[in-house]
């Protein structure tokens, strides 16, 4: 067979790759004698060893190729690495083409720059074992598994020019998100997108098991690939002389496949789904480590994968550690100064061409904002509070419609949803474009495009994981959900809001596009789907990150959602969530104080309000629909005890009620006091679970006093009224829990208790009867309460 | 070709197909006149319409067509329906089948009875419209999609004898979860397990979109399933005679197959893997509905998902309803009273045979108590408290390896973790029972048998798929995972749970065993893999949970463990939460004590306090590092001042902290007072976010003088007491912070800030150097106290 590299290049290459494995196996081990230049003792080694050796020398293998053909044909490429436990190797490829100690200048590339480089690795203060937002050329965190090629198409979505190489570990590939992320290319579009490269390192084992995937027989591997819709090239073996011709073989071969697609693709301008390559690397985990450790098997088991030498109180280890060490021949790889010797730091690419200085993954550094519409032109005329109806996310969605037009140009917008942006009502968008389809459009199918910058797909894993890709890489994006769904992602999005926060103390880290969430379709209007679809609980795992990088908004209202949707499609590094209904619902605010509510996050609502100052309850409200229930508690109690002074708040940005201490949006305690008093009882409708409002004002004045009315997973098919009414958040009993804590009306309290009763058992029976609500409930409408009443 | 099925036996079974449909758009459109014994009217159809029609008729074809294999092979079989939101089509299937009104005996059949089940379908108070825990034979939830074929596999584990069917729809089919579900025949044993019997279902639509799958080519979607191990029988078309033939006889063929494969297995003994059949129906979405409404083209597209017809103030709409369900000729298939015709009716099965009363979904029914092993043998010797170090879940490992060896003959007992059993340290029960492995067994694999009853894959989705699956089905398990990535299943943790708390209120379902999670390798001890392995976020999800169903254990020791994993082996019908690490750690109690602790839930710890009865401070904790830092911060109080009357109190069970009005295992006021104190100021060191001990007691007397240090998302690769002190619950803050808020202690403030900022400095100092933490905590131990401080 013909081979690709001559004897020299592939004498030069093999010698990179043992530098990467020397540096990789360097920093699991040494705190110094970096180059072995003294016999190796054991206060050399580290006194804990904390990394993973197993996977680096495949990924480094990959590196050392990928580097070659950049060379070559002047490559914009980009590497994603799954097994991103791998640290250590990324962190070395780096350092070897010298992007690293561009960001890390004191990582100088010598004796000196060395020693740091072992020592700082997995230890304290220094870097972190697994490949994070520290490394250069990273857009993903290789802690938790099974994002790896999700993120590579999201990155190459809308870059033509550019390869993602995504090495996907066969520990990973077992995952739910990453066995469904092979169907990705389905989404991209050869003419306008540019292309992933899917490795597959088949390096057969986990922690402690061997893998799926590993163990098929080769008929059925290659029939999953192929159904998949890719053709893989598979190199095998362990023998490196022979793998780096068979490598460079493959490489070149896929790489003139992905070419040739691309070209006749934008040759016609007609989109098509080529079978596109892949590769298969099979090698042994641990290659070139330690092969048997105190008589059994290490390199090519599960043994190889975290440190396979350890506890070095035995002397025989030391000398293996040594011997395997030396075996990389450090001596012919760096120069008198420990600088990587000049004929190999030629094999690495240049400039930006390094894939650790690729700006695509430093997404900031290409990020442009978007050309935004003037949100107020969306604004739903409110001559005054309560006088309309509107859907708030069909208002929204004729926002997003311009957002994308005005940006189709650039094409740096995408919108991404589980099959659900029409039925979110977000459809407007479908004006400027279509939903992605690659494979065959059917007369009755609506707004399929193979150019549609709509993603849609049922497969919550994707959507985040596509957005999380587009947007590191320096793009713009909204994602909207089924709310109880969005728990599918929650552990992606504990790793996300981790990036961010990291990349905030990153130096070279430039900012990146916010992650908008829309929930919608919310617990308060699944009365129709029931019980399953309803959990407000995304919330809850939101609050729990850090306030550098979370923001959450419920505004109660369509004019609050688009001022609110206009702020986070500006804003830089954070997580946005926004809750919001999608049914028609009475509108509060006209744009002016829409606008003015939602800068201040939170406020007293005059024109709802009675209490001169001085009320004698304080009835709040987050979301929509407990802000709909608060108002039409609050009618209740102003016809039933006119003298009842009550003061309406309204929090749409839920983060002001946190001490200011711990969130930069929370209020200060005085404004906090002037919005909620000192000691007055707070009746509060909200939209999560009630605990959320409680763990976040304890530290405010007599928390104590707060009376928080939401979900208590109470709920089922049923009728939406009832869904409050279920959960404590109905009108009624608002009201009802108004007069209990105000104590100058005691007195009313068993009157009010019985006409309480007696109305719901009123609504029990209507409902039963009629299955739908209560005719006063349907045809309720809020309007200009009576001149506010005279103290008592 | 053969024609299966004779001309008269495909007549009826058509017919009882035409009655299935029937009554699943009945049940989505009629409020009366259920048999169309008058003309149809307005006033018949429901004033909401809430319900999916488009995927019934292909369930209902499954459904007649599996009845007719079970009565013909005597089949113990029970169908896992993917489109849960067919929700119709499985209550219509027990109806006509006899076992829905043996559940409900109100739901008559008769004329009246049908009135009552349209009725009672999606009305208030009535039955979801999705697959429920309200309809029988079902062992799963149909709202949130993605789980069916996990859960099958779970349900036909250890039950050689079952047949489980399961419908994966082709939106389902693109969700994480159920992309890598195919692979679970990988773990199925064809001697000892049962089969599963994979039906894709691709009616081509989602809500809005085409599938994935349904537009593969042939050739494509063949290579797909080969790849995932199964042989596909296809079953396409529209014309329902020819479906018929063709699908009688592709289940002929398969179930031909599974028998032959079973009985070769277990005719040898010899596990192997075959390629099992599957069956891939393409039937149009919404077959046999309305084909156009309004010009448009319904049947067989996207518009069919929910209600084809709507909007019944226009009369031809309700003339078009009319001809729909008349066209099923409701007259040929029910009797003068209202009954399915006994013709018809014999064509289901009987007794337990019948789907929907199979007991294997109704696990409850079959569930036989674990033979529990004496958790007190597995006692570590705790002379006196601190004086010994374990491994907790080393520990618990010994445990397990009994209760596994205790039921290895029952077969009812599994235990799950995605590849983390040994570095979870649970490797004990590798004595009994290997991991569960069918392909190729090589010689550096440790522990693999087929016969292992440890499930481990790296999905943390198929562990928890399985596992719900092998508890509904009425058995027993346990699963570990790292503590971090639990929250990759948090959405299926929330459909679980809601599944047992809609259980509770179902008379007839019998409570199954509890699912328990054990989450080790924790927040506190992920200091080598840093910030992405570091999440204690999972409580918070599970504190959302109605009470009921939830509980949270925070075992500070071993023999705690041992304690709190004996009892919710033994409960039923909970999720139980246990958090315990997995380092060596100082053991506290002996036996006895801990098991007196954990029945207590807290308690005060008198052999740590000082207090007389009357604290100047509570140091409180809950979690083994907290206990642990909190247990060093007294031990540096009481040589700091030893007049400071301290009183530690330890909580294992977390729910004693809410109100009891919340929880029932909440501590009455009272109680609470007993041990918080009224008054005096509590240093809680918490294993997870502060915030959730917040939320918990923000009820309790004086909520204010809680100072809870817990996980701030602060976190890297460092030290494990590094970890603390980012965190600051490292015993110097505890310490520093008891003082500050010890009032007669006013005057030591200073000075004690001062020297906690003298070690602080000499900590970051002596990591950064040395990679490890102080000696002093490194070898810190608790000693004997000195008698107690006289009071100031």
């Amino acid at each position: 067979m013909h081979s690709p590299l001559s004897p020299q290049l592939l004498q030069r290459m093999d010698a990179y790759w043992r530098a990467a494995n020397y540096l990789s196996a360097g920093q699991i081990y040494l705190r110094d004698n970096p180059l072995l230049e003294q016999p190796l003792r054991h206060e050399h080694i580290k006194p804990r060893l904390l990394g993973h050796w197993g996977t680096a020398p495949g990924l480094n293998m990959l590196y050392v190729h990928l580097n070659r053909l950049i060379r070559q044909h002047d490559l914009n490429m980009i590497f994603v690495t799954g097994p991103g436990h791998g640290g250590p190797a990324l962190v070395a490829q780096t350092y070897l083409e010298g992007s690293y100690t561009e960001r890390y200048p004191a990582i100088e590339r010598n004796r000196e720059g060395l020693a740091r480089l072992f020592r700082q690795f997995s230890w304290p203060h220094g870097v972190p074992s697994h490949v994070s937002p520290e490394t250069p050329g990273s857009i993903h965190e290789g802690g938790e598994l099974g994002y790896s090629l999700a993120h590579a198409y999201g990155a190459a979505f809308d870059n033509p020019d550019l390869i993602v190489a995504c090495v996907v570990g066969d520990g990973e590939a077992e995952t739910g998100a990453l066995a469904t992320s092979w169907h990705s290319n389905k989404f991209l579009n050869p003419v306008r997108d540019g292309a992933v490269l899917p490795i597959l390192h088949l390096n057969g084992y986990k922690i402690a098991n061997p893998t799926i995937l590993s163990r098929l027989d080769h008929t059925e591997l290659v029939a999953l690939l192929h159904g998949y819709g890719y053709e893989p090239w598979f190199v095998e073996g362990s023998e490196p002389s022979a793998i780096h011709q068979q490598l460079a073989r493959a490489l070149n071969e896929m790489l003139e496949r992905i070419q040739a697609e691309q070209r006749t693709a934008r040759a016609k301008g007609i989109a098509h789904r080529p079978r596109w390559p892949m590769l298969v690397l099979r090698t042994p985990k641990g290659w070139t480590g330690p092969g048997v450790v105190d008589g059994e098997q290490v390199e090519g088991t599960w043994r190889a994968h975290q440190v396979p030498l350890a506890h070095f109180d035995n002397a025989a280890h030391v000398a293996q550690l040594e011997a395997w060490l030396k075996s990389y021949r450090p001596e012919e790889l760096f120069d008198a100064d420990g600088k990587l010797q000049d004929t190999l730091a030629a094999l690495a690419p240049t400039g930006n061409r390094r894939m650790g200085a690729n700006p695509h993954a430093n997404g900031g550094e290409l990020l442009t904002p978007l050309d935004m519409p003037a949100f107020r032109d969306h604004a739903i005329a409110v001559p005054r509070p309560g006088a309309v109806e509107a859907e708030s996310t069909r208002v929204l969605g004729g926002f997003l419609r311009d957002v994308m037009r005005l940006n189709l140009a650039p094409a740096n917008f995408r919108l991404f949803g589980p099959d659900e942006t029409a039925s979110n009502r977000l459809d407007a968008v479908y004006d400027i474009s279509g939903k992605m389809w690659l494979d065959r459009i059917e007369a009755s199918d609506n707004h399929l495009s193979a150019d549609g910058r709509v993603m849609e797909v049922l497969s919550e894993h994707l959507c985040e994981g596509w957005l999380e890709g587009y947007l590191l890489s320096g793009r713009h994006g909204f994602f909207s959900c089924y709310e109880a769904f969005i728990h599918i992602v929650d552990s992606m999005f504990n790793q996300h809001a981790k990036w961010l926060r990291t990349s905030q103390r990153v130096p070279w880290r430039v900012p990146v596009a916010s992650l908008n969430y829309l929930l919608t379709s919310h617990v308060w209007r699944q009365d129709h789907n029931g019980l399953s679809h309803q959990d407000p609980g995304f919330l809850d795992v939101v609050a729990n990150k850090r306030a550098e990088v979370v923001r959450i908004y419920l505004p109660p209202d369509a004019n609050c959602l688009l001022s609110v949707a206009n702020h986070c499609l500006r804003s830089r590094g954070y997580i946005n969530l926004i809750v919001a209904g999608k049914q028609p619902a009475w509108q509060w605010l006209d744009m002016d104080a829409a606008t003015r509510h939602c800068e201040a996050g939170a406020g007293i609502w005059d024109w709802a309000s009675n209490d001169d100052g001085d009320p004698d309850v304080v009835m709040a409200c987050a979301g929509d629909v407990p802000t709909q229930e608060c108002l039409a508690a609050v009618s209740l109690l102003r016809d039933y005890l006119p003298t009842l002074r009550i003061r309406v708040v309204n929090v749409v940005d839920l983060m002001v009620l946190e001490p200011r201490s711990q969130h930069p949006h929370g209020l200060s305690d005085r404004d906090f006091e002037r919005i909620f008093t000192q000691d007055v009882p707070v009746i509060f409708a909200f939209h999560g679970y009630p605990s959320l409002i409680h763990k976040m004002i304890y530290r405010r004045s007599r928390p104590e006093r707060f009376h928080v009315h939401g979900y208590q997973e109470e709920g089922t098919t049923t009728t939406p009224f009832d869904m409050a009414v279920l959960n404590h958040l109905d009108r009624y009993q608002l009201s009802l829990d108004a007069i209990r804590h105000a104590e100058r009306f005691a007195d009313h309290v068993e009157e009010a208790t019985q006409r309480y009763e007696a109305i719901m058992e009123k609504h029990r029976l209507y409902i039963g009867e009629h299955g739908e609500d209560l005719p006063e409930v349907r045809h309720w409408q809020w309007r200009v309460p009576a001149p506010a009443a005279s103290s008592a």
